[in-house]
């Protein structure tokens, strides 16, 4: 059972050696995957390595304590930086503030923000973000990421937050490319493209299968250590090949980050931005971790242990963080049984701050701008554009949308206008409902579309089931449907509306409703509704609406045929002289 | 029938004398209230009163040609000039524009996006606007244009574009009222209220109840010509009450617009808003008269019409222009029977321009704030809200954001803010469906929800229906309600999902379904569907979810639990071993 605000506690009562040995197991991986990770990832952020580093220890800590997930693995990822590195720039440009201070408070703001919609349980907010959005979102991004790494790798100065400003600076510069640091950058990405291919080779050797996976995903720090000697061995730096540094050792030291009015009201969208997706992407890898060992995620405590660790993040100086993809699958596979695993990580990741640091002086740059390309290339995933395409093309219109957006105006632009393209062409959808004239099946009480099944009608009834819930988008849309179909049929004397699928109508699909009524009762016609549900009957019987219904409402469409039958085809006058011959039922 | 293109063609064809008399006697009264109407909304738009003038000629002939109501009487009206007003105040702040020319801009450009509306077929986007928050924000529009009309009519100089700024600035120079102007002000306003009385009066004298109506319509050109008399026969221009003055006579003088690009950028936005307001207005009056008459409005024709009014507008230096609501309604009391009605109206409007302005000259502006103040306080109603109240939450909700922000923060914000809380409270609402276990009505094939009918069940069978098209919004909701449910029925083998309500499955909501399949069957238990539509059948069998589905699709529900009922409840293991005790379905 968990225990709602601290799930600490439920995990701690039952833990015993087994667990823990595996919880030790799965943290010396997580955490020599997270040594490259969070120096690449503070570089693609745009800050000194170090705060990468420090954005490992109490972020892990914070989350292990008051998040829900038992295998989520909290750090600096890849999109967060990109996200942070887009949105501080801009606000650097345009406020003048420092990059540093910028970066730190947006950690803050963004954790606030998280504590806060966990405490107002606003965790169903995300549900507004479509997985297949969220999906390109994620494609193009990788695809922006994976681009911006070339500068590094080729050791020229090059820029721009978007696919044609990148690409452009990229061609231009691509030619002043620095033979030292190209080599370095290849001989790094080729050491990691070639782990991945050792694991069948291993397995083939008689490795065990996850032993020679987990080597693989061991291979970036393998490569950080060995380009780091090489660098130094060769003494590239003054060859000019940029090394990452002096990366100040030690503890992060605690500090309240500084509040700047004006940089905060700056930074607020960005950071509400950062704090939805960086949401969005834990929870969605924290559930397809969860159910696979029959857990759950709360999705408001995970807001809560996502938003502590973010604010710890701040105050201790680091970056924004979020739950990677990657790592959480690796510390799973790894074993890992309770968020124990978390704090051992964020103990190797203090030992590496305190430790490792002299050792990373001559790390090539390009070493790193690898480690990113190799990582981000593992999100690049066109099967949901492919998939939608033949699905539905509102769906593909929705992503492609948000993967050319993204990669030609950047991340922010381009997951908002996704969000919204795909909330428009559900709403664009459901203001076009589908209406069906039905009949009965011979011989039952059911009642189908006449265009196919073969059905009874009736030359003086007609019965339209309406597939939506009527509400002020739809409602004209409705309302000439109607009109148009009794303009088609000229005995008829009975419209019935059949509503199994309408789950609510709302007060202007009420006002049309009304206004049908009273047009249709003027020409002699008589509207009747059948199978209408019991929230809606609910909703009707608080107006007159009913009483003012010139025909009655049927438990079923079966009864309502079954009543108006006898009616025979009558000599109605013309409802509208004017109907235009096109407007037939769509 | 209407020809598409050039409406007038239709009603031209067979016009004849008797139609001339009835037209000719609306145009008239119909010319009558717009004299002092065009000079009150110029006015009110912030620019000199000849601009109304011209705003009531040429584009009630555009519109006589292209528009398709019969009855709807073009020309300048409150609320657009209230928007006028509010977005080239904006503009000319900052940009420094002038004030004459960007009104004109505006004209243009609203002018241009209605036709292009109208042109694409795009008369369907208003049917994003709920009718409830169009007449909410006509409510707050009307008592800010009113309370707009008090530093007028009390010879003082204040101002503001919403309540507050409106209320303090009115209340700060209050006490410094011009008696003269006051009274006279006063004066108009009481003469324009006893007519209203005076209806009753004259019916009892035996004028006939039309006539006496009509003679009230007209007492605004009445008042005009009384209070100018006054004011010129007290000599008040002395005493500092503030006249119209010199009105240039003549007909207006064709000019094409400056394209300025910065100002048009400016002020697109406003545009389009005043554009689609516009037309919103038009078409609700034009549908409500045409109806009476079983005439009919074509929305895109609408477009058009209302687009070369406006553009017209523009072209003689007029303001943005509409359908008015109390003027068209005149016009169909009156008899008008085809847009030559207003083709004469422009007509005399045009005799006005040339002959009547110099009697203007000693009109007082408090006058015109009495016009205005009555007209407005007609589109006062507060009744939408108090029936949303009792009807639904939501539709109140929506109506409350757009009042009280209309008058708090202006036009623009409220009425934008408006249309946003009406969708995503529709979007909130269809991501938390209702959700019924079903149960069959004993002898019958109807399922009802158990909670709301005596109805026959089965221990190994959960039957739940979704009343709910399923999309990303609320598939994460149907997840966890069905884990849930199978979670409190331990016995449980077959799940079926009734989805007479289902109207679509878009992508996200079919890997939900997908994921749910498999969870469902590691547990050993089938997921089914019933009474499944067949436009989400066909999208379906698009995917191989059919083939991996574990229970089978029925054709009704009855047919479902007749297969399924002789499955013992059987000892499935535990879903989930985490579920917690509050998670009930709704």
């Amino acid at each position: 059972m968990m225990v709602p605000g601290l799930p600490c506690l439920a995990w701690c009562r039952d833990y015993h050696r087994h667990t823990l040995a595996r919880d030790l197991v799965a943290a010396t991986i997580v955490t020599v995957m997270l040594i490259p990770q969070s120096l690449a990832y503070a570089l693609l952020a745009g800050v000194p390595a170090q705060m990468g580093l420090y954005a490992t220890v109490l972020p892990l800590v914070a989350y292990a304590l008051l998040g829900s997930s038992r295998t989520l693995s909290v750090g600096p990822v890849a999109i967060i930086s990109l996200m942070t590195a887009t949105a501080v720039g801009e606000v650097v440009a345009s406020t003048g503030a420092d990059y540093i201070t910028a970066t730190i408070a947006l950690a803050l703001l963004s954790g606030l923000i998280l504590l806060l919609m966990g405490l107002l349980r606003l965790g169903f907010l995300v549900n507004f973000l479509s997985h297949p959005v969220v999906a390109g979102f994620i494609t193009a991004s990788a695809l922006v990421i994976a681009l911006g790494q070339l500068p590094a790798l080729f050791g020229v100065e090059a820029g721009g937050d978007n696919l044609l400003a990148l690409s452009s600076s990229l061609l231009a510069t691509a030619p002043a490319a620095h033979p030292w640091t190209l080599a370095l950058g290849l001989l790094a990405l080729g050491l990691l493209l070639l782990a991945r291919r050792l694991v069948p080779a291993l397995q083939a050797l008689g490795v065990p299968s996850t032993a020679a996976q987990l080597l693989c995903k061991a291979s970036p720090v393998l490569v950080v250590f060995i380009t780091a000697a090489l660098a130094r061995w060769l003494a590239v730096e003054q060859a000019g090949v940029a090394l990452v540094g002096e990366i100040p050792g030690g503890l992060p030291t605690l500090a309240i980050p500084l509040v700047l009015p004006e940089l905060w009201r700056e930074l607020l969208d960005s950071a509400l931005l950062i704090a939805i997706i960086g949401y969005v992407e834990s929870v969605s890898v924290g559930k397809t971790l969860a159910a696979k060992r029959r857990q759950r995620i709360d999705p408001n405590q995970e807001l809560i242990g996502l938003g502590a660790a973010n604010v710890t993040s701040a105050l201790s100086g680091g970056i924004p963080v979020s739950g990677g993809f990657s790592r959480s699958v690796v510390n799973f596979d790894a074993g890992a049984a309770t968020p124990a695993a978390g704090l051992f990580a964020a103990l190797g990741m203090a030992l590496a701050a305190l430790y490792l640091t002299p050792y990373l002086y001559y790390l090539p740059k390009a070493t790193l701008a690898a480690v990113i390309l190799v990582a981000v290339f593992q999100l690049v995933d066109f099967s949901h554009l492919r998939r939608a395409w033949h699905y539905s093309r509102s769906d593909f219109v929705a992503i492609a949308t948000t993967i050319a957006l993204t990669l030609l105006l950047g991340v922010e632009v381009g997951v908002m206008c996704g969000v919204a393209a795909s909330l428009l062409l559900h709403l664009y959808e459901t203001s076009r409902p589908h209406l069906a004239v039905v009949g009965e099946v011979p011989g039952t009480e059911h009642f189908r579309n006449v265009e196919r099944h073969q059905v009874v009608t009736h030359p003086g009834i007609i019965s339209l089931r309406v597939d939506e819930s009527l509400y002020f988008a739809n409602a004209g849309y409705i309302e000439d449907a109607i009109y148009g179909r009794v303009a088609q049929q000229p005995g008829v004397r009975h419209v019935v509306l059949m509503c199994p699928a309408v789950n609510a109508i709302d007060l202007s699909a009420l006002e049309v409703l009304e206004s049908v009524n009273q047009r249709l009762a003027e020409a002699g016609v008589k509207l009747h509704l059948s199978e209408v549900k019991g929230p809606v009957m609910d909703c009707l019987g608080k107006t007159d609406f009913l009483s003012r219904l010139s025909g009655e409402v049927f438990l079923s469409q079966h009864q309502a045929v079954a009543r108006l039958s006898d009616a025979r085809p009558a000599q109605a006058q013309p409802l509208v002289g004017t109907f235009q011959a096109g407007e037939s039922l769509p």
